[in-house]
């Protein structure tokens, strides 16, 4: 009798945004007419670029010749596009990262999860607290965690809590872990990450042969120059951390489906029988083997981005998102709302009012409101009393959140 | 220390592709002139179908406006792809397979290796020898497996021998296995399988509670009425069988990326408590959490294919391409070289001429005729002594290749 997967029996009922999706549905049933505004989930609405758009179509016409027809491409990506990533992103703010260390792939989801195949499941994970569910989920599915406790905390994990009290950065644990999951800005809180701080994480990786999980996935966000947009602009990162990024959020690409990862040469892991082994290699076979290559025409619409007039279009999207995030936190401060984040992020990070439980504060906003915000706590017990407001909608439809919001809330 | 997946270490070097890449570039580098033919990967030539080019371009120029922009769509797919191939490619042939039963993904590959993740690790599996890599390869790479023998067998799994003597379609197993891959039309010997074939593996399967992973990559090479396109056309196949299927071959989607996996609901696996669970929900967890959907753009791409013009384009692409397998076929017999496959097929399964091996075959065809096919014996031990060679080429080049070949060997 062919067995399954028991790890996924320990998941708990449905992924935070299906559940989101669930509730949303039944009020929208029961209420047809109710102009619901969803700063819920951290999807994109303003177009695609039209320099991205440009680029798609001309590549979608080259498929009508055969001379210049593509099929399989290289698995890893074609080299035109990893040569301007490593320029644009990484050699341009000084971090020695060669293009045949960039992986391109369809989603930076799918290669967080993907890249626990290559490693062994006898590694020590943490994760922050709350944290992009995936990470968690993904390392379930895999069988590194036991059963999750009645705040939601798995077994086996090693989860370190992020809150005000210190500026949503995690303290460098004091035990040995082996694999970290970081995420700069981050997800769900908005926060940021100084050079210090990654610096001290990337000493703590150095120290105990650990391997940062680096999700740069809203680098873009970032407007204060201080801030590094990437693990590889600390020294000795390159010894102890994959990073990954996407094409989702700078220029609008989560319906479109392109992303990167990024895994040095000179990176290793230990073997069962004590050899140091190149991560690259593993990943590169994992590639090769389980995956074909990101659609042709969808990597020279992520070629774009690079162009003169693809800079030109990110930057302004960018802008208009950090201006929505803007109007949300000084509404919400105005009202009397405690705020974090949102300032090189997409995302402010709410304290619930009046003491409310994460849930019961998404229910009353969706209810009284007709606003989808994200409950805290889906993103782990440490997230509870917390809400997640995403940026990413028209500015229109920000403004008349907030109006609905304060009008509530104010009184 | 971080440490990695040792299972991966048991891998023989190279994917069969990159080594065949590596000697042609080796060649090529030394014969710069060379008039290189490939009919070695079963990569497509042709264009892209011009309905599917259109409804590209026409989703593509939606994404320009807000209104009808896309962002993350559904981790399974856009029901108005999944309800077409659910009436054309299985409702139509009296399979009684529902739209919500398909996952739409971004290859075959990809799925053929991830559907591992929702299985224990405790299975028997077979597969048949010789075989597409990837069943194997993920396979050990999930650490399913033992070390590789010295005839590249990896300990653990079941080979089931096809060759001339079985039609190339295996012998039902004596022992119980639980998952087995089969492959119809096959890769790489490009034979078919009668109802009556599948009926026994159904029977077998239902017997033992095994599951058939059937990858359909190639259905619509099938011109003979009287095969089967799905194995949902054999009563009692939707309790034991998850099917992949790909618009890579029929509408030259191998750069473009589109395919899709069937996963009845009402299939089931063993939890270790002896419990039934659905996989269905375990494969819609598994994509939920580790993928985002396939791009917008291409799947309206997809969906071109069951249009009226995209229908006519795409049977057009498939005649010519088994035109191009009957002039191997007839051309080769003529010099004297036993072939099989490549009637319902696009590829053609050639016994070696006078006892060499598969890879002294190729080395031969590389620098005597500058052909390039793949050697049998990368497909499984049971391969040695036989060669794929690919009807995906231009007519020229496939006249060309065939005049090359005659010429050396009809001597």
């Amino acid at each position: 009798m062919a067995t399954i997967n028991d790890n996924y029996l320990k998941l708990k009922a449905g992924y935070l945004f299906p559940e989101i999706g669930r509730r949303v549905s039944a009020y929208a049933a029961d209420n047809p007419d109710a102009p619901i505004i969803k700063l819920g989930i951290g999807d994109v609405t303003e177009p695609l670029p039209a320099a991205c758009r440009d680029a798609i179509i001309e590549a979608t016409k080259e498929m009508g010749d055969r001379a210049t027809f593509k099929g399989y491409g290289p698995e890893q990506g074609y080299l035109w596009l990893r040569d301007k990533i490593a320029q644009h992103d990484f050699q341009s703010r000084g971090c020695d990262i060669d293009a045949s260390e960039i992986f391109i792939s369809d989603g930076s989801k799918c290669d967080c999860g993907n890249i626990l195949d290559i490693f062994g499941d006898d590694n020590k994970i943490a994760v922050t607290d709350p944290v992009y569910p995936v990470y968690v989920d993904t390392n379930v599915m895999a069988g590194h965690t036991g059963d999750a406790a009645a705040d939601g905390k798995y077994e086996g994990l090693v989860y370190l809590p992020i809150s005000a009290d210190n500026d949503f950065t995690a303290q460098i644990p004091t035990e040995k872990v082996d694999l970290i999951y970081l995420c700069f800005p981050n997800n769900p809180t908005g926060a940021t990450a100084t050079k210090e701080h990654l610096q001290a994480w990337v000493e703590y990786a150095k120290q105990h042969g650990s391997l940062i999980l680096f999700d740069a996935a809203y680098e873009a966000f970032i407007t204060d120059p201080d801030l590094p947009h990437s693990i590889y602009e600390i020294e000795g990162a390159k010894d102890c951390a994959i990073e990954f990024r996407s094409f989702s959020k700078n220029a609008g690409f989560t319906g479109t489906r392109c992303a990167l990862t990024v895994v040095p040469k000179n990176l290793t892991g230990k073997a069962s029988d004590g050899s140091d082994v190149e991560l690259w290699k593993l990943w590169n076979r994992r590639q090769s083997t389980k995956f074909n290559g990101v659609s042709y025409i969808v990597q020279r619409g992520a070629e774009a981005v690079y162009s003169k007039a693809g800079q030109a279009q990110t930057k302004e999207l960018i802008a208009f998102y950090l201006e929505n995030a803007k109007i949300i936190r000084e509404q919400l401060t105005a009202a009397g709302i405690k705020v974090y984040g949102g300032t090189n992020a997409p995302y402010v990070w709410v304290k619930t009012p009046n003491g409310l439980s994460s849930w019961d504060f998404f229910d009353k906003l969706l209810l009284n409101c007709n606003v989808v915000g994200t409950p805290g706590s889906g993103f782990g017990a440490a997230g509870e009393g917390y809400f997640r407001i995403s940026a990413f909608n028209s500015r229109d439809n920000v403004n008349e959140a907030m109006k609905r919001i304060t009008d509530k809330f104010k009184a």
